[in-house]
């Protein structure tokens, strides 16, 4: 009998960094196990180490292949064996564990595309290693994109009731102001409103935030709303999707958190980042949307200060796996 | 033997709102009358009508001048009488109820700056009955920086832990960014600082927010930071206010609410006022910096649709007597 869970392909991320010692903290969650099938793309070696680090008793297995761990409830990693054990030192920028964390997501990515993972979900990495390795991206979004060869994507960020979408994120605030536009707005929409319907919503409700203070009362204090939001909001509503706005950006996420929207559309990246990191420190999501792939994310750093210490907070990785088995559900 | 509470004078707000009854509601806690003397500046019919409403049973006493209540547990009202109760009809925009509420306002203020009243504190009003009834400004705030003389204000929100006072308010998010200035930014510290002082905090922590995700990142999403923010910190710093940043804006607010900071200078009105109303969305209260007397206030709205019901919640209004009474020790 084939197991019918989702294979998740989880990236180690820097492997100088927690992502190990989350990985092995998350897999001893028996949830996790009854969910999806996790095969941690990384090295043996250093699972080895975080299992002992973190007092897990599950024990680690290499394997070459998503073939060869079917069934088994060992800790499997498709070994890259791509980190010197001599010469990483844990908690320390290096190009070596830049290089390393960036191997991991390209092959779990490809996994992916071939339809050989049902999604990747991904740990930590340092945008310092990858600087020191000459990787060219800021950050994991960026490097997705360009494996899956798109630039067409958005960032969703879920943490218990409160899922936030955003029009833009790494770009200066007089930036994202300028970035407001119909069109882009209307495909984060449809991208929310595709991701909704994955996470098991049939008939999601959308809201969006407006801009300005006030969602800019009336154009007072902004037009964009006028101009631009209102205009988009009508021509999704057009499709039949349930989706209203502008919204005053102080109230709407409380309302969305009470439970009276399924996602709330933001225009900027700490219109949706105050609220998220306020309401769900420890259990916050990330995921990428627009990709042909599946892609969920711990939303915390690498945190080099406590690497080794098994203290690292492994709710966020729990969290992001269990997303990423839903959204990869048949 | 003279009474050592502070006089506070409260203005009963649209008396067409659920100021009359919040204010009946809010005098009902004993603890109120240990911190303070209230004084009602409003109208003594509405504020019967609202103790029957509430179910309160202080008894109302109109007066004409603070000298009369002295040691009174009656719910003293300077009272205008300048409502018809024929023609007022509760929850509903009138230019009569906007005179009246303005009415208080003025009176209120000439009572704080003749030190016959130590502070504010108000009531909602609508902005539609002022503009019904031509009152040319926006919101109390215009309204109080006009009746004192200045335009030199900053608004600080308060709930629980977290203090957040505000660059800039009711702007476009376009003008906001260009609002940022190092002089600005330099006011708004020293008004924040001295505020805490009176709140009882000896030597106040003050964090202040960058204006870009992750506080520009050095420069890499946006410059305001390096070029205006933290030469404005460390101005401040030399002249021994304890104030640190400029902090990433998506996780200073957590950290002030865990005790971390006093206060946090937020750069635009969305940025303080999602984590405020995300945190204490009941208790918040709106405390005006800059002007010749003390001033705080509710944080809601005349909430017209509840009028009458006795549902209206008085929280904010309890939390913004208690802090102006303690705002107005000597």
């Amino acid at each position: 009998m084939t197991d019918k869970r989702p294979l998740l392909a989880i990236t180690m991320g820097d492997p100088a960094g927690v992502g190990p010692e989350v990985i092995a903290k998350a897999l001893d969650h028996p949830e996790v196990w009854q969910v999806c099938q996790p095969l941690v793309v990384g090295d043996a070696y250093w699972m080895e180490q975080a299992t002992r680090i973190v007092g897990s008793g599950r024990p680690v297995r290499a394997v070459q292949a998503p073939a060869e761990m079917e069934g088994s409830q060992s800790l499997a990693v498709l070994d890259l064996g791509n980190v010197d054990a001599d010469h990483l030192v844990q908690g320390q920028v290096s190009p070596e564990a830049g290089q390393a964390a960036r191997d991991y997501i390209q092959h779990a990515v490809q996994l992916a595309l071939e339809r050989k993972a049902v999604a990747v979900v991904t740990a930590p990495i340092n945008k310092e290693s990858l600087h020191a390795a000459g990787v060219p991206y800021a950050g994991h979004t960026e490097m997705l994109a360009a494996l899956c060869g798109t630039q067409d994507v958005a960032m969703m960020l879920v943490s218990g009731k409160l899922r936030v979408s955003h029009v833009s994120t790494h770009v200066s605030l007089h930036q994202a102001v300028e970035r407001v536009s119909q069109e882009r707005i209307s495909r984060v929409v449809s991208l929310t409103h595709d991701a909704l319907k994955r996470m098991g919503l049939e008939t999601p409700r959308i809201a969006v935030a407006g801009l300005n203070p006030h969602a800019g009362e009336g154009g007072l204090f902004g037009i964009e709303e006028v101009e631009i939001i209102r205009p988009a909001v009508e021509a999704a509503r057009a499709q039949n999707t349930d989706v209203t706005g502008p919204y005053p950006p102080d109230s709407v996420f409380l309302r969305a958190s009470q439970g009276e929207f399924d996602a709330v559309i933001a225009m900027y990246h700490d219109q949706g980042h105050i609220p998220i990191k306020l309401l769900g420190f420890y259990e916050g999501v990330n995921v990428t949307l627009g990709l042909p792939i599946i892609r969920t994310s711990v939303d915390h750093g690498t945190a080099f200060d406590i690497v080794g210490t098994g203290r690292a907070d492994e709710r966020s990785l729990v969290a992001a796996l269990r997303l990423a088995a839903q959204m990869g559900r048949d």
